[in-house]
């Protein structure tokens, strides 16, 4: 990587602290913070949130944001606002959109099933300099679905950038091992008694 | 209504003219404009149209937004930034939502079966001043819902804005007849010989 890139990962205080404080931790898998990030969320904090990963992701001079319906929409509308380029999202259960279109199959434990995402061609052009964006980087299955579906659309992957990550599972490797750079404002390393670990700021 | 309400259902010229040069019109149903409302999304356009959304809204002094995934989540965010009040949005499949929680159930003709929404009630409380966002309001079933969902969590709904809506449905006359004023920024009158028709912008 070229030494001018910053620092992706580094952990972005105000987000930690808030985690931290107001988690809803449940067993050791469950992290709850969708009071800010994903059921409800505040305009000026998703606003700081997506101007720190813009400025990160700023750096690899992307012309689109993709992300995936629903939970990345608004963090990937706030980078897109910040970098001032296009969002593109691709759909779920979508007979709507137009062909030709790039699909994926994706397994969601969670939801008992799986999740079909769907992306016209149309919107992403050969070479289009794409960055990915989403709420959560956790097994990184939705994550690693977004870089085959615009690497199908010819597009060039410049990097990833994620709210929160969770350290524990291997969302950051898979990411990594198809040569896409990982950014992150938050890194939990476990979730234990009630309590989220995470990465602590510097100074 | 008060007389010092704004007139909620100006047409907004600049949607107006991009709806009839570049909407995407299939029989007299399907007006597709997905390159800038919900599949793409220009961040300078779709805040212009949250600032106008807003500025109507505005004069019902709302406290909360409450939309519906996964199109809706764009339109009512850039609302909420410019009334800077919180962003809730009903979850569609949502296994992980908080007990206690409200629910519907809408059919989907489009998506072939139907669609559940999920309300966790921690997030909405009792006498909130709630205005209601989303894309399009065409059968209006998803507002319809998201009304009623809103009254049974006790908040009061105040208004219901949208981008545009398909005057030829019947989702203007039902979400009326709840008792909730209707905004919207382009009405669609008719879509015929693969044009959309529109109200036409004053002056």
């Amino acid at each position: 990587m070229s030494p001018h890139l910053p620092a992706l990962d580094l952990p972005y205080a105000p987000l930690v602290r808030r985690i931290e404080a107001e988690a809803t931790v449940i067993g050791d898998q469950i992290l709850r913070i969708d009071h800010f990030l994903n059921h409800r969320i505040e305009p000026a904090f998703i606003a700081e949130m997506g101007r720190e990963l813009a400025r990160r992701l700023s750096a690899f001079h992307p012309t689109v944001v993709l992300t995936a319906e629903a939970s990345g929409i608004a963090p990937g509308l706030v980078v897109a606002q910040t970098l001032n380029v296009p969002l593109l999202y691709a759909k779920k259960y979508a007979p709507e959109v137009e062909s030709p279109y790039i699909s994926r199959v994706i397994p969601s434990p969670t939801k008992g099933g799986e999740t079909k995402l769907v992306l016209s061609q149309r919107y992403l052009q050969p070479g289009a300099r794409t960055v990915i964006v989403d709420d959560f980087l956790s097994n990184g299955r939705t994550a690693v679905a977004l870089v085959e579906m615009a690497r199908e659309a010819g597009a060039e992957v410049l990097a990833a950038g994620f709210i929160v990550e969770k350290r524990f599972r291997n969302g950051h490797q898979s990411v990594s091992e198809l040569g896409v750079p990982v950014a992150t404002l938050a890194q939990v390393e476990a979730l234990r008694d009630g309590k989220a670990v995470l990465r602590q700021p510097q100074g």
